[in-house]
């Protein structure tokens, strides 16, 4: 099998079972990331009240945590439904939004991948570099491979922690111990658009919902991500015609876009 | 009058007067909620602080609550908005997002019908079934009519709550007591936004500001959905397409198109 | 330098700085205001948690609260929050969205002015009518110069609270004491987009954190809000398209648009 024909593979899982996501994530994003895994063919649920998010990640097929706008309450929330999701084997993604750039969302996010590490970790570089550096590594002073740093953090991060960390930019990277994909999908426009990371995590909720292995299921919904934000791209005036076609493109997304499109590699 | 012309006389209101839909719904379709009723022609608004709650529900035409997102100060604001909209007479839309999904819903649901029915109840079939059957219904166990389900357990809770119950599908189903309007306007493609379940709900709390007949209300605010949806899917190349031209389309709507696309039937 | 020199400076400034804009701000546009806050060059990030909410204003470069859905805990924030951007010095913008609708607005709207006055308030004639009418001032009992009368208030609250003050509407006012500045911009769909005002106070925090001078930086802002607006309208078939086209405008906005444009008056 091709990565792409895998990827196709999980679209089609996807598109046939409609798995049940559940979100616990930003105000900003709630809509968007909704409407994104709507668009891919799964079914996303939002619920934060600590008296119901344990029924609901029993309901899921994916729990996807994210901590963009945080309080008190959520929190509680995020650890009740991690631990329920833990209970019944499905899989957790953690997007840790803003790590390091204040202590409550570097605390919060160690302190959710203390309680039990998700199966996929995925943030940008200095997310990642920020949640290995409060492990006690050494941050290079006048670093400028920023990227390769990154890596470094999420290889010592997915070993200490057991988990897949996902350091998306340019190039995304996924790591899970030694091994490592790199996807090289994507469109400069991208980051113009508000909580796309955000989506991104919920996606990989929704892949890894149909795929066992929480190291392809990443991969695959990075690539997926890359490839429906070149489509859109193509053509677009500017963020706001970006986003819109984005959503088409999940939508109508084939195999022969994939295929067409797909650059990845692994080592 | 025709079905049409009883329908473009409520819209042409609606424009005229803008009446102000107070609504206490849930984060994900605040903003898409908002826009639907600007692009209709009334005047939203958004309030749940249990501080305010009474004065916004004092100053509106219309109140709407969602429970999709839900949390205790929330259910508290919801029922001090709906006593306050009783006491002036208000007509109260209530949408039970996720009843039947987690037992916190069900019972937020049922808690609020219990306070004061709403004069219209909207949902989708599962969520009709649910608060059905808690009230000591028998479910068919394998009941391969699932609409015809819903739609006996619309007449069985407007009879006993006394309220307009409208479940919303492929086909919509407005009843009131013995009577039912069915809506077959509408679009495949648009379980695929999110939150359309939601706006219908809104734009409900709209044409019930400017029509006394909560049942014609109802029925007519479900048609306006659906042919807008109708005219946002032709040619909509996804979901994302759909929903900015769906806005487009509640805001050029004419009354040769509602006369041209409308289908309804009333028994 | 004409007035368009100096505006297209700004947006230089904001696209090659991308300064950090920190918004406290309400649940219905945080996606859409931190979409134009990223169309434009900025870079957004919404936090309203009190246990961060100091650090985060400490690392921005403007302060951005917006009252439009509020509840105690984020008016504790919002405090908190305008305490820490006061004593970094970066500029602080309010946007007292609903003051005037109910008491607990008002009140919330005038309690963050007296904790020290922001650099900028936004809001529209009622809004800025209200919070001078609390001030003792006589409102006309039969005014038919609405906007007339919102400009004599913008003028007492400058001079009284020390602060520049904004009036949108179909033109905008933008005072500081004695100095006026009118806008001419915008298109008469804008209104008919949920947001669109509080998306001109999250441009206003992204222009004085370049501008030196709140009462430049507001009417560039606002100038930059209206021709966005113009062109976004400009063969749009409805509100969807124009909050699209909005965003396309923001990015790809240029001197020439600026220059062939601008339509402002200073007084």
């Amino acid at each position: 099998m091709t990565p792409a024909s895998g990827i196709w593979r999980d679209v089609e899982r996807i598109r046939a079972g409609a798995p049940l996501v559940h979100n616990i994530t930003n105000y900003v994003v709630m809509n968007t990331s909704a409407n994104a895994l709507l668009a891919l063919g799964a079914s996303p649920v939002m619920a934060h009240a600590i008296e119901e998010v344990g029924d609901m990640a029993g309901l899921a097929s994916a729990l996807v945590i994210n901590i963009g706008t945080l309080s008190e309450p959520w929190i509680a929330s995020m650890s009740a439904a991690v631990a329920a999701a833990k209970r019944r084997g499905i899989p957790v993604v953690l997007d840790p939004v803003g790590a390091g750039a204040t202590p409550f969302r570097t605390e919060t996010a160690l302190r959710l991948i203390s309680e039990g590490p998700p199966a996929i970790l995925r943030g940008n570089a200095s997310e990642i570099r920020a949640l290995h550096s409060t492990e006690g590594a050494t941050k290079g002073v006048d670093s400028r491979h920023a990227s390769e740093d990154a890596l470094e953090a999420a290889r010592a991060l997915s070993r200490s922690r057991g988990c897949v960390v996902c350091v998306s930019g340019a190039v995304d990277f996924v790591v899970d111990g030694d091994k490592t994909i790199r996807v090289m999908n994507g469109h400069p426009m991208m980051p113009r658009v508000t909580g796309l990371g955000c989506t991104a995590s919920a996606l990989v909720g929704a892949f890894a919902a149909v795929n066992p292995s929480p190291f392809r299921a990443t991969a695959h919904a990075m690539a997926v991500m890359g490839i429906a934000g070149e489509m859109a791209a193509d053509g677009a005036a500017g963020p706001g015609t970006l986003q819109v076609r984005f959503l088409d493109a999940l939508y109508s997304l084939t195999e022969k876009d994939i295929a067409g499109r797909l650059r990845l590699a692994e080592e």
